[in-house]
């Protein structure tokens, strides 16, 4: 009896995951890849960076999502390189054969080439990034009580935060809230007029994604907040303690936070293919790699109608490519991709959020239930969902952060990996399968 | 009206905590000092690090903790020195007067200057330690997945605990059971036979501290979860893969965790006092350190009468030198401490504990009951109680582990953190209490 063809997923976002999982009745074996042992639950990557959620509660093992699923197998691996011809995808732990391949590598944080950004500024795309600022934020507060000079203290409470799209304005809402409803009861000497956390968009609207009066509802209640929205702002550069904005004129801020690029991962480089806007590799309607039908790119990595980089156009994709394998393994013609707009929403803090779903458009408090409602819905586990529920309710209660301790943690294999053996045995990775 | 005198606390575990706490009615200004900004329930770090509890389940921020208490502030910051003619304690942030000073500074492991099980074992003390083990056994499973060597395989999939005392106990059961009810079913190809947990220990028992009869009880307990336990072992040294023992055999264990060696902290060589057992400050009755009696030592970090170094040992004494100090300050003599036994308990995983009160021993589930609710009572917040329920019942209603994910995370301040003015204004912490 032949082997089953095998599909080898290259990254275990929403699309990577979505796609092994709906392959559970396909007559195919499934290989899913990712450098992290976890899925990340991303849009809640912000409430980490706030004290409000543990990793845990928005990174779930992938072992444990497909644990049921006979033939899906999880590598926990970088890749590094494709091999078309040999069919090989080249990981840090050897090469893997596919019969059929998929990149759903998503995006990284986009400095624009700006050397300072990079090394000044923190992003928000990985679990480490939102661990890092939570210690960050934290550190700021310990050190500027202590500190006798104005100047300094203000400087090291001044949090800037540039880019007003939903990663952006999430933050700088959850931020504020963190400082005026808990730091402020935990440093009882703190004045919070010294304290500023500033959103910093280039274009003249926040969350451009939305509706204009959506818009304008966001700022709104981020400026009840006391977050100093300035529209129109460009950045230059990040000095240490100074964010340089193209007008000439500067702010004073210790910690900036880089929401306002992002681009497809550079795995796409890889395919050879010319690359698109953002750096994605374009693909045609049926998500297919021109030139390779075995081949196919979802998610944030693929560039196909300027569609956005959101989850829901993963998911979307991951089913298509799900229904589109198994007509191809058939001998059948893989079908068309169509996308249908679920509609955006985005969460500015208590009580606030803005949805928009067709024509219906909701701020304040209905925006903000069904934000937490389908939040709550897609968080991946049942324990996961009860943990969150329990930590949201002890914040919406009690105007507490339950999380805001300074952690640390070397990664693994700190010291000798005996790495040797390992890399002999995962150079022949396809043939344990 | 002149300022109430100040008490500095140096250190926020048991010991310094429940003396903070204390002091709060007591007619005098506190100041805790530690290097974390979170106060540790160290005795579930080991379900840390088997995947069960996550940081934030058994952290609490400090600043939380003392929050409602009007006379007392916090200093992150770590002790260096000790000035005692000038009353000041020397720290990375700065020197702090004093006119009382607490060293509650505990214990850190011990290697015996044993250089090789330094650099090549995982230690149990702190927060990172459980964070690193976690990471590390984590990923021996997903790097033994796609090795092809059976002996690298076993290497990898060997887990050597050292020390058989309450923590190598309980790591042993908690992480043979991650082995046996969780990650067999997350790795469908894993050949438990190719894992081993085992427990060395020196003497001729484990848990030398219990009742002969309950040591036996852990002890089947343990090798009924298949478990090791090799007693009358002692270790050489630690090689790569390899623990060499002192008759010249050695057990193939890829990763070495080192339970069974602590010390006092190293700032008690700071007094000038010639240590005692353990490098503990010797103190008298009053735990008053001699020739200052404005100078207080509880908890592992002061030797007395040979007490263990236990967590109602330091909390017994918080509470003597709260009542002391306010004795002094009022004018009176601070009186003598006296221990009261409130019994000793350890688990051995589901269903199984020991616990000793008195004459009254318990082993089994009736052992593991009365830990349930020891713990759970005295986890310190009623947050932290219902997540550490709700992980607990999980586990033991699911068999599932629900935090086995890897993530590591920068500490705070990794860039330049503009440490110029910090250093200036630490350096003038004092006035600023």
């Amino acid at each position: 009896m032949a082997e089953l063809p095998l599909v080898v997923i290259v990254g275990a976002g929403f699309g990577g995951l979505t796609l092994a999982r709906r392959l559970a009745k396909a007559p195919v074996r499934v290989l899913l890849i990712d450098r992290n042992n976890y899925h990340l639950f991303s849009p809640l990557l912000y409430q980490v960076a706030t004290a409000m959620l543990d990793p845990a509660e928005i990174a779930q093992p992938v072992r444990k999502l497909i644990r049921g699923q006979r033939n899906c197998d999880f590598l926990q691996a970088e890749v590094r390189d494709l091999d078309f011809s040999g069919r090989q995808v080249i990981t840090d732990r050897g090469r893997v054969r596919w019969d059929y391949l998929v990149l759903a590598t998503g995006s990284a944080t986009n400095y624009f080439g700006n050397a300072s950004l990079k090394e000044r500024s923190y992003g928000l795309k990985q679990l480490p990034d939102g661990l890092s600022l939570r210690n960050r934020v934290l550190d700021r507060f310990e050190r500027s009580r202590w500190e006798e000079s104005v100047e300094a203290r203000r400087t090291m409470l001044s949090f800037a935060i540039i880019g007003g799209g939903p990663t952006g304005v999430e933050l700088a809402g959850a931020l504020a809230e963190l400082i005026h409803l808990v730091l402020r009861k935990d440093f009882r000497g703190l004045d919070v007029g010294e304290t500023r956390v500033t959103l910093v968009e280039g274009g003249d609207r926040l969350l451009p994604a939305f509706h204009p009066s959506l818009s304008e509802a966001a700022a709104r209640s981020l400026r009840r907040k006391r977050v100093d929205v300035r529209l129109g702002t460009l950045v230059e550069e990040v000095h240490p303690g100074e964010v340089v904005l193209q007008d000439g004129t500067s702010l004073a801020a210790d910690t900036v936070v880089w929401t306002a690029g992002v681009r497809a991962s550079e795995l796409g480089e890889r395919t050879g293919v010319e690359l698109g806007r953002h750096g994605q590799v374009p693909v045609g309607p049926t998500l297919q790699l021109e030139g390779h039908p075995n081949v196919f790119v979802i998610g944030d990595a693929a560039g196909l109608d300027d569609l956005p980089m959101l989850i829901p156009v993963a998911m979307q994709q991951a089913k298509h490519v799900a229904s589109a394998l198994t007509r191809l393994v058939a001998g059948a013609a893989p079908g068309t991709f169509q996308f249908r707009d679920p509609g955006i929403m985005a969460t500015v803090g208590r009580n606030s959020g803005i949805a928009q779903l067709g024509r219906i458009r909701l701020h304040g408090f209905p925006g903000w239930a069904m934000w937490l409602g389908v939040h709550l819905m897609n968080v991946v586990t049942f324990r996961a969902r009860a943990v969150v529920l329990l930590n949201w309710a002890w914040d919406y209660l009690f105007y507490d952060r339950p999380i805001r301790i300074m952690v640390s943690a070397a990664p693994a294999a700190p010291e000798g990996d005996h790495g040797a053996s390992a890399a002999r045995a995962a150079g022949t990775t396809t043939s344990s399968m």
